[in-house]
């Protein structure tokens, strides 16, 4: 299928990930405000996926702002148009330090490519032959403008005649695992099977899931994790269920400057997301919700982070300034 | 509000739950079918509900079919049009040991609403002032024909001014938390809180939680509880988090014939359920589902059962059998 994004010259050119899978339809965005508005509405999604966004963007920026302290500000919407995916900063301030905006951006696209191709490499042994998974939300190709990272893994193990069985959460409130992870297991051929996001736990006890991945928005130095609302009480059921938990996610999600998961923001969204599904009220407009977009996950749940430079394991305290400290994956792909 | 439903002298009448907080729309069964399709089709839940439905639709059928084999035949689909809440069976049992039958059913219906005012009675002292009570699905007034179970007992400790804030989970796929427990807290004037099913467990840590209470459709003989799907995956994070976990339920949710929940029969529903949202398609119409309706909570995770005998505290083993041996409630009433 067509990347998530792609830069034209004078535009990103973008999936709107909220019309999928009903139809695949292209928006060109070119001013801060059509960049800012792409991300805060989840036409654009994914941690990697957007870092690739912002990162094309302050190119955007730089082309059509020639007043420095305009072009800065500009910037920083684009840095803070979502608060918990720390990927979105990190390729501001990559491109935004480099010489040559574009190859910095088209470098921060290929290496996440690359990236997405060494995390499926890094989690093949995870898989037997026959095993069960069950994913949350949507970390596939479109999430990250690459090949994915948790359920990029899991589609080059099916494909890898691992004979998987996979079993995917809806993902309330905006469906992403209805609307997008089933989609792109049906377009890669892999057995797939959807579930309503309480179905986890029986799930996982009835069909005995061996294995859980879920991919990451930031991971703090100590392994406490922010993903997908609902990927703490995944985390929790795992463990009582003693089902491996593995959190699939580049190294540009990991926030080192982060000491532990309750110094992460989290973004919380429009009451509306709950009140409604596909723009159709299901309950009274007055309704009050709470609509965290995130949860965190402690690190002690955490059975291992499968990275472009293969699997951390406990002690994170260790395994994760580490992965700091390891030489830029360009040179390694 | 009306009651869930009533017996009207040739038919009953009762509100399609299907069509709220929408709509209140009243309809008459009078055939088996009619009966069969209001139970399966779930315009008519709630297992205390259930087993009063069932108990006036033996009535009205022996009303209508004089050969004793028809008669038999069709009370035999009444009883298994749902397989999981044991009370359709029990009332159904009970109205055909009766001498006057509509009598008998018309004690059920009177009992049941004495039942859910004494479990709320019991209920009452597990609130303070306060408290953050989280429930999962609908247990109020239209789902027991009475004024509710965990529902009615919540309602009743706001009521007794409590000051409660309450969290209900929207519970897909049928949405019966957004469209009818939350109608049901604003009708009855309490603060409640809506969110998605998924939310749970960071709901639990962020808005400190103290207390869960649902509802049941069987509880077996040990302790194990069977109710909406998403209950058991509440109690191991309610356990996680050192949050009290009760159920309440009468005692004619408990099947004191089986000994473990491993022996309780788990609805599978229709994967439309899932694929669509109030008839909306939210993934492609052939895609694959697991759609349990009700899950099982193994007793350890059960900090007790609120019953119209009180409170009933773990041995199991030993205070359930014992919840048997009372005598009817109408003698207690």
């Amino acid at each position: 299928m067509t990347e998530a994004l792609r830069w034209t010259g004078d535009a990103i050119e973008y999936i709107d990930q909220r019309r999928l899978p009903h139809e695949t339809h292209l928006v060109r965005a070119q001013t801060v405000d059509e960049l800012e508005s792409a991300i805060k509405s989840l036409a654009i999604r994914g941690a990697p996926a957007l870092g690739v966004f912002g990162a094309y963007g302050v190119v955007l920026l730089r082309q059509r702002i020639s007043d420095n302290e305009a072009f800065k500000a500009a910037t920083e919407r684009i840095r803070n148009a979502r608060p918990t995916a720390v990927n979105l900063s990190w390729a501001v301030d990559r491109v935004l330090a480099a010489g040559d905006m574009l190859a910095e951006a088209n470098s921060i696209h290929e290496e996440q490519r690359a990236i997405d191709r060494m995390i499926a490499q890094a989690a093949l042994p995870l898989f037997s032959n026959g095993s069960r998974v069950l994913t949350h939300c949507n970390t596939g190709p479109i999430a990250t403008a690459g090949g994915g990272t948790a359920l990029g893994a899991i589609i080059a193990a099916a494909q890898a005649k691992k004979n998987l069985a996979v079993y995917a959460s809806e993902t309330r409130p905006l469906l992403q695992g209805a609307r997008l992870t089933m989609y792109e297991l049906g377009q890669a051929g892999v057995d797939a099977t959807l579930i309503v996001d309480s179905a986890a736990a029986v799930t996982m006890q009835q069909k005995r899931i061996d294995l859980v991945i879920v991919g990451a928005d930031r991971v703090a130095r100590n392994g406490d994790t922010a993903n997908k609302v609902g990927t703490y009480g995944l985390a929790v059921a795992a463990a009582h269920h003693g089902i491996p938990f593995y959190v699939a996610a580049p190294r540009s999600s990991f926030d080192f400057t982060l000491p532990n998961g309750a110094a992460i923001p989290i973004e919380e969204r429009s009451g509306d997301e709950v009140r409604q599904v596909g723009g159709i009220a299901i309950t009274d407009p007055q309704t009050a919700t709470y609509n965290p977009a995130f949860d965190v996950t402690p690190a002690r749940l955490v059975t291992g982070f499968i990275t472009e430079y293969g699997i951390l394991k406990p002690p994170y305290s260790e395994s994760i300034p580490e992965l700091a400290t390891r030489p830029n994956v360009g040179a390694l792909a």
